[in-house]
């Protein structure tokens, strides 16, 4: 395998095609097939991003993939901001169509057309949607598995308010939810308040989550913003309030894609291949019977202990394949199954199982009673990772004092004016863009271009 | 509400909306949005459907939403096919694309042109994959929810195998796989192996699983098609056998949509709204506590019998709404939750619970250290609804002796030669179209038009 530190672009596309993750030779370049593994592992993404969310009373909806030019025109900033890059279906059969449609950027369009049918009263508010879906970008960038590509996994949820001051609260909501997700994920990222020019078309602020990725540039995992009134005012969302006056919504949105699939790929990974965290690990524990004098008893001994896992919720898999011990630990570990258990004739004899972790070198005997200590271990695991990508976070991200001292560095912290003029010239001497103020970062400093009062700012070459 | 037996079509719709299914008031008509209830309710069946194909060893992919013209173009017939219902996106952002790319209207161009990348050898075989996705028909017909839409729900198997026998296996695996979704979602149907002039296009032969619908039309709910080389032919799906031979796969297809959920919401539901099989219902079990002097007392017990219930796995909420409990009763019964629990003053204090089926007009009182037993009353829901889909099988699908017997019956069996002569005159004197031959059927009569050697087939009037 690729040295993942020194080639980290061949290593990414190595360990993706290694371990079934998606298959990049379809016809349309940029959309990509989701093979078995890698689309079991995005499933288990979701089911974290749905729990969350639905703790937190959202409701699943599905809306079309086509939305007409019509419905898009409605907010001019909105399609402005994406129109280079819509796929236009303008044939159906042999007919040309009145009205152009749209394969789906992003949905607010979409959705914003029904808001005013189902918003009424005060009494419906704070409404709460989200969809995952695919949504689609003619990228004409070069395009890379699950970080560029032209059709998109996505997670998108909506919100309207009574005022601005209760969206606010959602935008803290969402803060807390995404925290959730990371920590399932074991992510560590920065939160930066992206500058005026690069906010979402529509909002009147824009959060991004921004994390590390090894090849020295940051990856833009995930957004949320706040649209105050701008949406409600285009597509006539109103509410009848407890006066009987009609208002205006105030609204948010939060957007997660497959980009958190490219993040654990790339960040937490090893010159082993993958290494997953126990949530979105499609198998959590593979059992390696090892071939012996009494191969038979042990594979029944390894059946018996994986229906006891099974049985207490894991997702547990046996390797009963024609192929060496060691060939099968490799492929394993390549696949980032967190957690290995090795059952030779000893442990056989002496009831017991042998415990590897991704994460350690170490291997570790419990004996079968105490088989329930497996969560413990693939806690330790996840604990690993996230030590392992906060030391990245740490030992990438600095504190620069000089433009000089940005050249060299990976995603860099400086004091900046927020002007576009000092942010332009950051970028043409450092090839580092501005992601933004960090959020609620309380510091204050001098700019490190013109030396006026700045705020905390992260940079970075992004993806 | 409507009269289910009398207005199915005023039911049907008035019960979409009311339940909140889907909203059929998006900007572009036949593409309907996927309202809460109604997507978990589809969730549920794609579990059901992902559950049995698993166990058959199928590997679940997703494929992109385009295909290229020249894809889809390979296989003429299969094309010519689809060609009137395909909508073409021809524009990426400004530009005019360089070819004109489908969405999908199924997926075998799609798939097939990354077989010979997949299949190389004998031990390849048999290749057994599936995806949960939408296609798309630009539909010209009058559209109508879950049954003819513009934006479909649906499952697509795909396999290659050795030789036509082991695809023929394969055809019958998934009439076992079939049986099994059927059992759960509580169908009865009819096997009925499509005409040469109605079988999927590129099909060597199509059976299709076909239901009767109120409202006096059969509803086309899946098929499975055998297609040997045809495809394998003209997308050189290749592999070498165990002598060195280069051979030509045979390939099969199995298909299943959302009108799966319209068969559930027409043939179970009621004049109170829909019946779910437990096994697909959001809320399997309602509780509703009944306003008394010691609410609070209630509603604590309320509560806790929902910890217990939530403990055994099962689906259940509580109502605690400002509404009375008839209208609570109402509400639940229309979204057709199998069982409900009536927790009131008498049940608190003798420490019990009052359980009233979906299916049943009798209340049932069990001791709380029975809680067990809801899951043969949920069980008992579903063998109900069971008896009925069949008893509406049975009375409404009658062996005809004469054309005439056709024109008032519903669906209707009759001898059949196959010509295509002989179906044209049957469906201009009764407007019911031959299904097909009876998969299976031993029998052998007089065709009822010509009286030559006929099989037993099925005619109805479709969706």
């Amino acid at each position: 395998m690729e040295n993942k530190k020194e080639n980290f672009s061949e290593w990414y596309n190595e360990i993706i095609e290694l371990a079934g993750l998606t298959d990049k030779r379809y016809e349309i370049k940029g959309m990509n097939i989701w093979m078995p593994y890698g689309l079991k592992i995005m499933h288990l993404i979701d089911d974290i991003i749905r729990k969350y969310s639905d703790e937190k009373k959202f409701q699943e909806v599905s809306f079309p993939v086509l939305i007409s030019r019509k419905q898009l025109e409605v907010e001019f900033e909105h399609v402005k901001g994406f129109e280079n890059e819509i796929y236009w279906v303008t044939k159906g059969g042999k007919d040309t169509l009145d009205v152009d449609l749209a394969l789906r950027p992003t949905s607010e369009s979409a959705m914003y057309t029904m808001f005013p049918l189902w918003i009424r009263s005060h009494t419906d508010l704070p409404f709460k949607i989200y969809q995952i879906v695919s949504v689609y970008r003619y990228e004409t960038k070069h395009t890379r598995a699950f970080i560029r590509v032209r059709e998109i996994h996505f997670y998108e949820a909506h919100t309207a308010h009574k005022d601005y001051n209760d969206a606010e609260k959602q935008m803290n909501e969402y803060l807390d939810i995404w925290k959730k997700i990371a920590s399932e994920l074991c992510l560590e990222y920065s939160l930066d308040v992206r500058p005026e020019w690069d906010k979402f078309p529509g909002a009147k602020y824009s959060i991004a989550f921004d994390t590390p990725m090894p090849g020295y540039r940051s990856l833009q995992v995930g957004t949320i913003h706040e649209y105050g009134e701008n949406f409600a005012r285009n597509y006539n969302i109103k509410y009848l309030d407890e006066n009987g006056d009609l208002k205006y919504v105030s609204q948010t949105t939060f957007g997660l894609s497959e980009r958190l699939l490219a993040a654990v790929i790339g960040i937490h990974g090893d010159d082993k291949g993958l290494i997953l965290p126990y949530r979105i690990a499609p198998v959590q524990i593979i059992i390696v019977p090892i071939p012996g004098e009494i191969y038979d008893k042990i594979l029944e001994y390894s059946r018996t202990i994986m229906d006891d896992l099974k049985n207490m919720g894991y997702r547990v898999d046996i390797d009963e394949r024609d192929y060496t011990p060691g060939y099968k630990y490799n492929d394993w570990e390549m696949k980032g199954v967190p957690l290995r258990i090795e059952i030779g004739s000893r442990e056989y004899n002496e009831n017991m199982i042998t415990l590897s972790l991704r994460t350690q070198k170490k291997k570790i005997k419990i004996s079968r009673q105490n088989l329930r200590d497996v969560e413990n271990y693939l806690k330790t695991v996840n604990d690993d990772i996230k030590s392992h990508s906060l030391k990245f976070f740490n030992d990438n991200i600095h504190m620069a004092k000089s433009i000089d001292d940005m050249k060299n560095e990976y995603m860099v912290r400086a004091y900046w004016c927020g002007s576009k003029e000092c942010s332009d010239k950051i970028e043409a001497l450092t090839e580092k863009a501005a992601l933004g103020n960090i959020y609620n970062d309380k510091t204050s400093g001098k700019c490190i271009v013109c030396g006026r009062d700045g705020k905390l700012s992260m940079f970075s070459r992004t993806y």
